[in-house]
């Protein structure tokens, strides 16, 4: 089922959609891996019921900072999850851009054929004032497309590497509570007969859970600032400075010298062969 | 077939014997994670390639530095199972003390039986030298299953917190250069028909990637130790002060007079029962 969908996705996004899959798995593991760690943790307090007081007390204790150890793996997950969307977003400017290319290799492949089979036809006028208005669509298009690409992809991977940070620090102090936790328990060897002394790390184990709870609580990440100066960009993925009418003539401009220029002249010369991609993709657009 | 197998286990280890199973899953779970973010790694690496100079230099090295990080992931998961082998030293020890249990419940369900049906015969002094003697092998055994478990417990849950830390540090490290890495990336958004300036900060990337690897090369964890007065441990669980042969006497003492006093006295009286454990127990020793 799934790879059939990955065979309809238009090839600029064959690679993203690929890694986002993926993505989804990691995504998975990680749910997994907080689910089992939970479990761990609550088995790990079931036993100690059967233990010694000492044994008891600690390892409930130290099933409870597993728990929450677990529990930030699941937060995890949920940021990769996050970042994962924005992903997405870059991949959906990529399969929207496609159709702007293919239209415009279409009127290219038509100027081919037509130059050929008919030189004098009056419809070649017709076409080469629709091949501008492509590359000028294309022009904006692959803007775009640069823009998001790279707003998204900053975004993306400040809030994946903020998701290890977070996770990192937040284990990190759990795991030192808990190997406080542990050394209060006494593994001094006994002799046969020998009753163990009384308990009496009861309360300075408490103290540990509660130093836990307000390290939790007050927690702040300690991240670097990722910059972007992507701030500007308008809903049309454009800078928010350029009013898209206004830039209109100008874009149309530029895209009658890019396909008056001697080079795409000769591209189309050479039987319609553009430098993006194939015409195979012409059928997505038909679908 | 594994739930099977679980109720073979005797009693006393079968909430170990549980857990042991789950942190299975646990660590297949983290080594599922590593693999998926490896995937994931590659891939982005695959689709920079398609991509302007800068975002294909960039997304190659991040691609690299996740990777690393996925790596760091499976081995935690290669921690995980140290600290896991560790816990089943219990779980063993817990399983070779339930027949020396089972046995003295044997003699004193005998003992109760016989005084019930032929209260004067002599086979009842035999039977109480067999109980004295199945009392001091009790007293061995839970004095050698309470000094592994706690030395076993504190052993474990060092590693366990130890690797939770160790992947903590290196993962934040190198989510920071990762971060200072998607710095190098400008986000300025363009306008149709601009081309965007030379990438200039491969050189910078590279750094970045260095810093990385001499990072992970010098790292060495922050940790506070786990004390353990365990040392003195000697082959057979006991504090290595304690010579057994030497000890043998005394044990042989203790032994009787638990078998003699009041209270073990009553507990026969009652019926045979025990404080430990049910009877059903007895199948699994003749297994």
């Amino acid at each position: 089922m799934s790879s059939l969908r990955g065979i309809q996705q238009p090839e600029l996004s064959k690679k993203l959609y690929k890694l986002i899959k993926t993505e989804n798995h990691q995504v998975s593991a990680y749910e997994t891996a907080s689910r089992e760690s939970q479990s761990v943790a609550s088995q790990l307090s079931e036993w100690g019921e059967t233990q010694d007081d000492a044994v008891s007390d600690i390892s409930d204790k130290l099933g409870v900072l597993l728990a929450e150890i677990a529990e930030q793996e699941d937060l995890f997950a949920q940021h990769l999850e996050d970042s994962r969307g924005v992903l997405k977003q870059i991949r959906n400017t990529e399969s929207s851009v496609q159709p702007t290319r293919n239209h415009k290799t279409k009127i290219q492949d038509e100027i081919q054929k037509l130059k050929y089979k008919e030189p004098t036809s009056p419809k070649l006028v017709t076409l080469e004032q629709e091949l501008v208005r492509a590359e000028a669509q294309s022009l904006v298009a692959e803007a775009q497309l640069t823009n998001v690409t790279r707003q998204k992809f900053k975004e993306a991977y400040d809030l994946h590497t903020a998701a290890i940070i977070e996770r990192a620090e937040k284990q990190i102090m759990l795991a030192q509570q808990a190997r406080r936790l542990v050394n209060l328990l006494d593994d001094t060897p006994t002799v046969p007969g020998e009753e163990r002394a009384p308990f009496e790390n009861s309360e300075a184990a408490r103290e540990v859970l509660n130093d836990a709870e307000a390290g939790l609580r007050n927690y702040s990440p300690s991240i670097e600032p990722i910059h972007s100066a992507a701030g500007r960009l308008g809903v049309n993925a454009m800078p928010g400075s350029i009013e898209q009418e206004a830039a209109q003539p100008r874009i149309m401009q530029q895209a009658e010298e890019i396909v008056q220029s001697p080079q795409q002249q000769e591209t189309v010369g050479r039987g319609g062969q553009v430098p993006y991609y194939s015409t195979s993709e012409t059928t997505y657009v038909a679908a």
